[in-house]
């Protein structure tokens, strides 16, 4: 029994994750969060994708981080930029990850899984500080310390093998295991219909990642760019 | 501003935590959580405690950790048990600790607070891994790696004022600070009016410390005891 939790937010990187987790022979088990955020088109997608690459078990999990607010993915007050910004962007959602991957750990430990999968990616990423390695490391630390099963031993390992890759190294890997990345949705404010605005950040490091991959984008656009 | 997030379950311990906060003088933000446990008296416990205590603002975040399962706190099948287990017992909810204080952290940065107070006791405690000063040690940690406010360089610390404390000084503690204990609930499976079992682990905790405290007992129990 070799299981793992994968974090899909049923953007590229997560679904790229997927795909190695499997291939490196985990049962996955996905887990999507609604969180109250402006694109909720992406929970459609992560479930759709869960079935289509085998997943044994998608779970969604309901957290109201809009409550909370602080960020532009959670708070309709503040605008989605169109632009780079500099430093930590407004999409920064306040401990997003270590709220992610806190229940990630509870589900795992319930499934007697000792893998998480989280797609984080340290080089063309947004400036999130819940991305960099050193913040994985300790959660890492954290989760072998707060459970159950760790007390008893078993150790936790977070798996993160997009970190050190490139946007177009994480697409080559993804399309070499087949991974059908029209399906994908990372845009901050898709519409109902899954459509990408092609103007956040999000949408334009993976543009950026398809052309330097040499690889057409299968991006389905709110209009054509 | 010196503000602080404080995790309030309305038990004895953190309502204790919370007298501890405001005497320190921080402006107080207190947050509970609807996670699906058995025990939903403490939540009118912890709203109308945080309203007398003078709180600025309380907060109940809703999260579904009965999908998870696991604990016998979140799980109707599994019966909470009226004897001491050796080990960790089966009413310990897997990661729990670490997605409140990750919520509370996420509410810390929105609030600018750089305190989060939970009432963790590494003492007369019932062998839960997320009490343990070293996973305390871990979170903070990781806090400080985890947020923009971090890498900001606004220190983060987590206050755990009754890690070092006996049961009976916890509640000497509160006794001087004014806290009403009738008002509070700890048991792991009250009824709806908030009455105490008298049984679980959570209930015999507390009775030994009002008796080694030589304070009368005034919890309200379903039965005489």
């Amino acid at each position: 029994m070799k299981r793992a939790v994968i974090l899909l937010s049923g953007g590229l990187d997560s679904v790229t994750t997927l795909a190695i987790a499997k291939q490196q022979g985990f049962d996955c088990y996905t887990l999507s969060f609604d969180y109250g955020q402006r694109h909720d088109a992406e929970l459609v997608a992560a479930k759709k994708l869960s079935i289509q690459m085998g997943a044994i078990e998608h779970k969604v999990i309901n957290i109201d981080l809009r409550s909370i607010g602080g960020s532009a993915l959670t708070d309709t007050t503040i605008d989605v930029p169109d632009h780079h910004e500099a430093g930590i962007p407004v999409t920064y959602v306040p401990a997003r990850n270590t709220v992610f991957l806190s229940i990630a750990l509870g589900w795992a430990e319930v499934l007697q899984a000792h893998a998480i999968f989280v797609g984080v990616n340290a080089v063309d990423y947004s400036g999130y500080p819940d991305c960099r390695p050193e913040y994985i490391n300790a959660f890492e630390k954290l989760a072998n310390l707060a459970t159950k099963a760790g007390v008893e031993g078993q150790y936790l390992h977070i798996h993160t093998p997009l970190i050190d890759l490139t946007k177009s190294q994480i697409i080559q890997q993804g399309i070499a295991l087949g991974v059908d990345y029209s399906q994908t949705i990372s845009c901050y404010q898709a519409d109902n219909e899954g459509r990408a605005c092609g103007q956040c950040d999000s949408c334009r490091f993976r543009q950026q990642g398809f052309e330097q991959a040499g690889i057409s984008d299968p991006t389905y656009y709110q209009k054509q760019i």
